[in-house]
């Protein structure tokens, strides 16, 4: 038996900054984390280990290190059972551990649609946080030629790209007219979905896939709806994943319709000793006020803080109500982003808004080597004149431009404070002052709601 | 004599932004531009053509093309005489000119300080916004092999940095202890001075230049306050630059005793039919509330945004009151940033503050390619806890992510904000979501403000 002070379950990125968070606010306690995975991935890398990365060696989170340095205990081991009246729980291993307080990260699994006919044969893949099947996955893709990839979300596309890079057959199947056509605008995933072809991906959306076909239980190719078969080595299912809430369930903690463990502004589960964070808790959008079922790293990193800080005591008031989704990708030097509501969401809520757009250049001159085309469109209530969204299409400095976009949304900036605010710009480092995409963006949508009888 | 509705005077980037903007806002009017350039230079670039752009004919502003495009009028002259109760301006080619509002962007002047025996021998230039000067400077350049910097602030860091990879032997001169070392603090100067020696510039800093020796009234040597005497074929004086305010002056409007003509909130000087705008116009800091001297095509260009909403009602009511230094920079594939104040103007100023400091990479994991060190630090308020600057030395996305920074200042978010506020992370863009810098200096800050007793 284990006594503890504060038991985290999991050890990836919310684990990890759940604990360490924790551990600097509260040093007098004792923190124990739970983690089945002897070496943690970095979650965000896993595509890449395709490819750029090479191994899943060289995506190794330092967890352990981590936890040492900062004088938390770990044990290698899988809570099997929670007594919440006792504050226990029970290992595989049979070991039991007693908590004061607990911080589920118990993160999320590819989905495996139980509708997919072949779902189960050998060489179709999912992308799962789990460094051995990871690695057995790369092995046997090794032999192979012929990859589909069956969804186009951020995923389906780093994969897809990737393995491309990586000289592989890559043909990427999306059921929306574009690929990443859930997070961008048609404006940018247009752009991304031309990149991907060019780089010699082949992109077939709009279509949908009936069956897996198999032959000796080995993949043989994908049978879509429409009659067309495709042939192949092998399927990757990029096709999101589910919370993992069976400990949650089982011990009774509430679990939202969506799947999704409830928890409050504090990450407190409906227990107030269990905490909940990552891909396993329910989120609520900033903006629509709606369930959202986000799963990103930086959004479980963000909540990890907020309940490492909260153990004991509500310290870390959220400033920020609500999570934006904000993500950033990358195909080749190019990267692509969002943060908060696109056009296409912000209208199906029924939001009352006005885009603006620009497209120009991120360096300046343009003569300079490295000049990537800049596209930037934000999404800005017509009333309100608060902007709501944004996205970006361009070089390397595309991820923090988008988290200057995402800083804005959460600030509730409205279009004036934008046009009016100041920005630094330098030839090698960014478009240039007269023509810098996100505030030539803001004059676009405000010339739609201000300036309308000039005289 | 042209009668026109909006005069602006000047065509680099704060005319260009004042003319585009009230051009856009108030299409019924007529808008004249008056510029004594035939081709108008991207100011930032200028550093750079003596290196990465190759000629001033790479970095030429389109702002002719511009100008056209949006129905706006050029005239190629120079005002030479401003009569405000007829609204009329004299050229140098004997045309007049009469304005219902006008907007002055008359720039400024590189120093050649009177103190400075020497100053005006052949071979010592300084670096103005003026192709002519400029490309007669670069074809002299070729001949010479030695070049003396003196002043290492942004212009003189950039400019040696150019010539040194043009092949130049360059010693740049600084007074301060560091290179950059009124911009940054010793933290990020310091690591900006190792690079720029690194690379092969031979800096002196704390070291005072007594005057410029000449023979046949050429440039010889250098002769420093301590005695020591260094060679040169050419020197460059980086020393800062003056504003342009004689035809406000002569013409009555209201200087302040810093130099700078006197505007408010809206850009407007004391005759209210007038606006200045850009490196001619006064700036108050954002955070200290004094007069600040700050330079900046980006400054400029927010406020000529300001100065064209608002010419003929006050439309653009400013969010934001004052000025934030957001400068950028770059040597070689490394970018250092800074926007608001630094520890040691915090500290001068009398502000009660903490900082938070931390060094990362700006990939993840580090095994990719292009990964950078990346180092940020905050300068946060100790009771408001409210962020009032902070520094990036990091890679080629260090100019967005100073931006961030930026609009974090301007929302004047407290760190409690941005320690719960969501950033988004990718492998290829930016440093991971458990380590990314920015808020893990923000930890670091917090924790000297908060979380000190845990339990």
């Amino acid at each position: 038996m284990i006594d503890t002070n504060v038991l985290v379950i999991g050890s990836s990125a919310a684990g990890l900054v759940a604990a360490t968070t924790g551990k600097r606010v509260y040093p007098d306690k004792k923190f124990t984390v739970v983690t089945k995975m002897p070496k943690t991935l970095i979650p965000c890398g896993i595509p890449y280990i395709f490819g750029s990365v090479g191994s899943s060696d060289n995506d190794i989170l330092p967890a352990e290190k981590m936890f040492e340095a900062s004088g938390i205990d770990i044990v290698y081991d899988e809570v099997i059972k929670l007594s919440r009246e006792e504050c226990l729980v029970e290992l595989k291993s049979g070991e039991k551990i007693k908590y004061e307080k607990m911080v589920m990260c118990t993160g999320s699994t590819p989905k495996r649609p139980s509708w997919l006919k072949g779902k189960d044969l050998e060489n179709v893949f999912t992308v799962p946080k789990d460094k051995e099947y990871l690695d057995e996955m790369q092995k046997k893709l090794e032999g192979l030629k012929r990859v589909i990839t069956i969804g186009a979300g951020f995923i389906g596309v780093e994969i897809s790209d990737e393995l491309n890079k990586a000289g592989k057959e890559v043909t990427l199947i999306e059921k929306l007219p574009h690929v990443l056509g859930l997070a961008f605008d048609e404006d940018v995933a247009s752009r991304a979905e031309a990149l991907l072809i060019e780089r010699g991906v082949k992109v077939m959306t709009d279509k949908s896939v009936k069956e897996i076909i198999g032959k000796n239980n080995k993949v043989e190719a994908v049978l879509m709806d429409d009659g067309e078969k495709i042939e192949a080595d092998a399927v990757i299912l990029a096709l999101g994943y589910d919370p993992n809430v069976t400990l949650a369930r089982e011990a009774g903690l509430a679990i939202r319709k969506s799947g999704f463990i409830l928890v409050d502004e504090y990450m407190r589960t409906d227990d107030n000793k269990i905490f909940a964070v990552g891909d396993c808790a329910e989120k609520r959008d900033f903006v629509t006020r709606k369930p959202s079922n986000i799963m990103l790293a930086s959004t479980a990193c963000a909540e990890a803080r907020i309940a490492g800080m909260n153990l004991y005591k509500l310290s870390a008031i959220k400033t920020f109500s609500g999570t934006i989704s904000i993500f950033s990708t990358a195909i080749g030097k190019t990267g692509i982003g969002v943060a908060g509501l696109t056009e296409t969401i912000a209208r199906n809520e029924g939001f009352d808004i006005v885009t603006g757009k620009f497209e120009g250049i991120d360096r300046h001159p343009g003569t300079l080597e490295d000049t990537h085309k800049q596209f930037v469109k934000l999404v800005v209530g017509k009333e309100s004149g608060v902007i709501l969204g944004g996205e970006v299409y361009g070089g390397l400095s595309t991820g923090e431009l988008t988290n200057t976009i995402g800083i804005i949304i959460e600030n509730r900036m409205p279009i004036n404070a934008l046009l009016t605010a100041q920005i630094g710009t330098h030839p090698l480092l960014t478009a240039s002052p007269a023509g810098y995409p996100l505030i030539k963006a803001a004059e676009d949508a405000s010339s739609k709601i201000m300036f309308k009888n000039g005289s």
